[in-house]
């Protein structure tokens, strides 16, 4: 099995689940009044946006384990099956949440559910992650932060969504800048590091 | 006609087939009690999660027949056309089993029509895999096992949901697991196979 | 703009556009009789083969023009788009038939409407094809059947859908027909004259 | 980060996004005349076109880009990931204009929305390319006509909805034919300059 074709296959998953999220936006009913029933929507573009990046930023972090290795296994691959599997379903609890954030009751529900979509996400990535190891190019040291907070933002974050739907919502968008700011100032400081050494 | 390009669209059909599965799970309507409509929408995930899995290994196997082979000609990408016809059907019985598993009628034929369709798609590769033979780069023994099971599972399973749906579903979730399970076994004993020569 | 990428893009939408075929396959209503409501959407069953077939069929074609090319230009592109632009709309008069053949009512405008949507995407592919003969590597002689059959068979088609629906319906099945076995039976006649020679 | 997978996830989002568009054209109530229902749906056509066009449109600019690049960094891929997500999101506003053209009310309000989610993405788009020229192999002058241009007409096509819907839609319209046109005469311009210099 090359590496290729599976970065294709996921690429093409993570690409469609995340062009699908579309659909958690209601065209409004014909009877209704579009401005105010396209304001009134705002969750729904909240929900959309987070999901979105999130799949981004799992398709990079993916992209980032995919590249590092020197081969597959029959058990990698089906780990990655396993992954995809959940980033598929990403556009459904982004619909229920959009739906009964307007609905204005069940909203704990829906959040709930999101976030245990989410931790089974990063669930699946973390146990891909992990295993991935064996098939390393350069064993590097085991990035602990990026781990840790993998494996237990999403979890927290839903419990938290369990106490408060609108705390929950806020640290499931949190946990999205978090991931997209971090590697960008991790970045920054390595370049400056590396020009300082000149 | 090169491989590589026939390759990218089956990649692209077996990964949009599988994110479309997502349109199976429904959104519950919103005077609905949402808790409980999500833990009766069970089915549809388990329906849902056999249907992925299936077109994960449906393309693990695509992948393996492709790239054994030297060439195509006119014949075999007809024959690939086929198949790709059924995969993309799979979303339509995935749907009908899970609204029709929570409805509490005509799941007999539900389960049947599923049965069905996946039979039609382990046709399709059967036929395909067979007479891409005569293309393959090295002419590796028949491997009987993995062509009657292809062949074989899918229509008794469909057989066994005539009689009893719930034993029908059993046997479908059991393919996948088979189907995912065996070749890691097979590639484990590979491998110590070939440590115990060294 | 590099050949490889315009493909990319292509193949994307060829293959989004056949899967997306499956929801002209519509979920019978749930208190329908299952068993019957499926056996009667069988109209939908033969437009999603009849549609899906045709799309592989100007995939494998548009692979053939764009392999023969050494490079595009800004003209190319947009004529391609154009193309697109009608593969991407074949998943709607497909719906609109498998609708309205069940419905009972309205069936030569839909069949009209099928064949149109056709004629408009041969007629796309014709002109790309015909532009697109200034950057080919070899010129080799006009394929007169070929461009010929793709300008009228499907207007015809279409025609005949006017005077008598069920004909026009016949008359589509028959040119995927047509377009799949006429390659094989030239290159098989190939292949003989190859041998021949020898 | 290799730059060929952030082409292929981006390619993938920009061709599932217009294929998607096709659900913004409504397959008529089975109660309806078909004929006139399916004239009266023009608008869609409209909007489906000029929404299809566009991301092609986008689609050959985003490749220019990328393809003048040498490498990226993570902002860049940040900066990335927001383009797509307002390329992903174009189906719901084309959607939305669709359907109230044919209510006939608040269509000043479905023209505007269409013509914010446009400027969102031109502004994303124009963002992108900005910061991306730190990674250009070659410094080319800035494209100040193609910069104003993308920077300036979508949001003053926007301003005129608001005033006229229907001349907000023309600008649209006007906006995507410009695109395509201006680069094909230029093209032609830049080979008869080439060739008068031999």
């Amino acid at each position: 099995m090359t590496k290729s074709r599976a970065e294709a296959f996921s690429d093409g998953v993570f690409a469609v689940a995340a062009t699908l999220l579309v659909f958690s936006l209601q065209v409004p009913n014909v009877n209704s009044n579009l401005g105010a029933a396209l304001v009134n929507e705002w969750p729904s573009y909240a929900a959309y946006a987070i999901s979105f990046l999130t799949i981004v930023v799992i398709w990079v972090n993916h992209h980032a384990v995919m590249d590092s290795l020197e081969r597959l296994d029959r058990r990698l691959l089906f780990l990655n099956g396993l992954l995809l599997l959940t980033i598929a379903a990403i556009p459904f609890p982004t619909a229920v949440v959009a739906k009964y954030m307007q609905a204005g009751h069940d909203q704990t529900t829906a959040a709930v559910a999101y976030g245990l979509t989410m931790t089974a996400m990063s669930l699946a990535f973390t146990v891909m992650n992990l295993y991935s190891r064996r098939f390393r190019r350069a064993m590097a040291p085991l990035d602990w932060l990026g781990l840790l907070t993998g494996a237990f933002l999403w979890p927290l974050g839903t419990l938290l969504a369990l106490v408060n739907f609108s705390l929950g919502l806020a640290v499931y968008a949190f946990i999205v800048v978090f991931y997209i700011v971090l590697p960008i100032l991790r970045e920054s400081a390595a370049l400056a590091a590396a020009r300082s050494e000149h």
